[in-house]
């Protein structure tokens, strides 16, 4: 296919995506689940489990394999506009207040997950199934542990906006501790894919660089920006010159923290912490925000949805096995986060609700785990039974919610409708 | 490359892009140019005529062939969501008043430069740097009718935008006259693709489906709208939903247009038009225009840029050649349009801009060269010559337009800066 044809198909694939992501979502609203569970499930319902199988033609005429750059392209590109904005929204001085909790709620959701991971791991190597026989037993227990402690972080991020929940203190708490986590475990899955390709130095790369990019955009950028942030103070509003250019360091943030094999999504995210407050950040909220998350964000859940095959879990073993892992996951991640935050002395409402989020490991797992299999460290089964597992605790995350913050959650859904 | 390495260069050639715009812009705007000449100027210069020639290896590193199709998908979906805002912004009743200048303008920018194109064609058929050896007379003179008659749309919208004149008799008369010559240029463009493939019927298909889709949007469609205006006029603002079946309709238009082998941005130009009006309209441009033009809408021009290599006009006889299509485009479509405003009664300032607005040829030339060139209609030598005509008639259009309406111009340009 021709550029020009492929332009084309991404005008239907487009038109196709937010009609099945808007009626999806009015169905899942009525079952009390956000409108991010929804985008998700529409994405599993378009791919090979729902309408690959039921309509395999049109499948493959409306998703080719040529046009998935395309498609991933435009979803990155979504996924690292919202991040942005999450990071905008961040609120460093909120979480400066709760940093003793922050700091115990993320330690506990990578510790007892990676443990219980790894463990996993250490049973099940010889499975033909799971592992591919190359990896080694050090790289199986590190690629499952960095796997069960990833936190749905842009998903917990999305949740947390749409519960109106962003400026709140357990709204920080729990985006900090995610991203902790989340950076954490892509930090390990460095040094797993580094070892895989027996370059020790890229671990080096991403882990060093990572920490540099985060103390000069922190350190310096933000310092630096703060005359730019009274000049729209006193404005009033953003000019296209300003715009432009924080476009530029988000690309720029996003692009270095993908080449050096951390996730543009934490560059996206810390450029946005270095944002000026107050009028500058309600302005790129204003600017930003509608057209990423109605049009490019509902790309992102698609498309990883369409990398999604159910299918595979096809004998009763790995249904037990994927029961099993479910289990390690929410006593790991769930249980361990609320048991910190308890212990910190939050109210078992605010503990559970972190529990719940964090445990949450949306398509964020996806994406470690479409890593892992390119790569040849895991095999097709593990697979299917980690996306189960992803799915799962992605899909309880907002009917415990919604128990915890009925009021708030369903008004703001409405609103968000 | 993966799609993952693609979607990494891709926030670093955005990031490029921006920046480079964004230093042309400071230095054109000094030269009395708009943002959208310094645009594609920007665009130019990273392409082979001069990044490629100066820097090859950066050049090759961000730009691979493979990003490609990336790229023009991005850029097309930043020019649709932009025509999509002209058309919101189109005023019809203002145009009804005019109906007879508009017409008269249309036509004369068609029939004149048509005729030249043709008579040009006639004499150089033979050349083999300028047409391929299967191409026929008629074959010819069709194409090279259709491309002198096309007027730079998208530009001439964003000209006359930056200058603050959407919603004056002036602009809507441009707007209009320049839309329905686009519209018959790609009508006859139709007519020569389909002669070359020996199937008459795309040519019914595009022609037909053009005026049905025209005729449900603007009779229909309209219609079942207007209580979505009502509803966002008592609201006072347009919600997530409402905006998601916007853009569904947006993309479907597009597809469509470009499926029937028009072209996309009529069919989001002509949804623009079927959207309810005041608040709604309003609502929309607030939502849509600053991430499109700051973001989406320079990855347009820079692409077309990028496919352009003024180094291929390396004869004295091209340059002859240059210099007469340049003349008979300016003649042909500046002058006559000039003539029939003036005829129609309209002063000569409005004449003169509305004669340099249709003369612009823009980037919209750009894509029937490049359709032409690589389906083998034209060769490299009249691609350059063309491209040459484009570029200058382009660039002549906003020092006139400052001259004649010079207050205004600057003070609207400081403003988008």
């Amino acid at each position: 296919m021709s550029s020009f044809d492929l332009s084309v198909l991404l005008f239907l694939q487009l038109a196709f995506i937010l009609g099945v992501c808007r009626v999806t979502a009015l169905v899942f609203r009525r079952l009390g689940q956000s409108q991010v569970v929804s985008e998700m499930i529409a994405g599993v319902l378009m791919g090979p489990s729902l309408m690959g199988w039921l309509a395999p033609a049109w499948s493959t005429y409306l998703f080719p394999a040529e046009s998935k750059p395309i498609l991933f392209a435009i979803s990155q590109l979504g996924l690292v506009l919202y991040m942005f904005l999450i990071g905008v929204e961040f609120d460093l001085d909120l979480i400066k207040s709760r940093l003793r909790s922050a700091a115990s709620v993320s330690l506990a959701g990578i510790v007892v997950p990676f443990a219980l991971g790894a463990l996993l791991a250490y049973y099940l190597l010889g499975e033909s199934a799971l592992f591919s026989a190359r990896t080694t037993l050090l790289q199986a227990m590190l690629f499952m542990g960095a796997a069960m402690s990833i936190t749905a972080f842009p998903m917990l991020a999305r949740i947390i906006f749409e519960q109106g929940l962003s400026k709140t203190s357990l709204g920080t708490l729990a985006l900090a501790a995610g991203s902790i986590d989340d950076a954490a475990a892509w930090c390990v899955l460095a040094v797993v894919l580094a070892s895989f390709q027996s370059r020790p130095e890229l671990a080096f790369y991403a882990i060093g660089g990572g920490l540099l990019f985060g103390l000069f955009a922190l350190q310096f950028l933000r310092r630096w920006l703060r005359p730019l942030g009274n000049m729209v103070e006193a404005r009033g509003e953003i000019s296209q010159g300003t715009l432009v250019f924080v476009l530029l360091l988000v690309m720029l943030g996003a692009w270095f923290t993908d080449f050096i094999q951390i996730y543009a999504v934490f560059g996206a995210f810390i450029m946005g912490i270095a944002m000026p407050r107050g009028k500058f950040a309600a302005e790129l909220h204003r600017i930003v925000y509608p057209l990423t998350t109605a049009f490019l964000l509902p790309v992102f859940f698609v498309y990883s949805g369409l990398n999604t095959h159910i299918g595979l879990l096809n004998t009763p073993y790995l249904w037990f096995l994927a029961c099993v892992v479910l289990l390690a996951a929410t006593l790991g991640k769930g249980v361990a986060c609320y048991a910190a935050a308890r212990w910190h002395g939050e109210s078992h409402r605010e503990a559970m609700a972190v529990g719940t989020l964090m445990n949450a490991r949306g398509l964020m797992e996806l994406i470690i785990l479409n890593i892992g299999l390119q790569r040849g460290i895991i095999e097709a089964g593990l697979f299917a039974i980690m996306v189960m597992m992803a799915i799962i605790t992605t899909l309880m995350a907002t009917p415990v919610f919604e128990r915890l913050y009925g009021g708030t959650a369903t008004a703001r859904t409405r609103q968000e409708g």
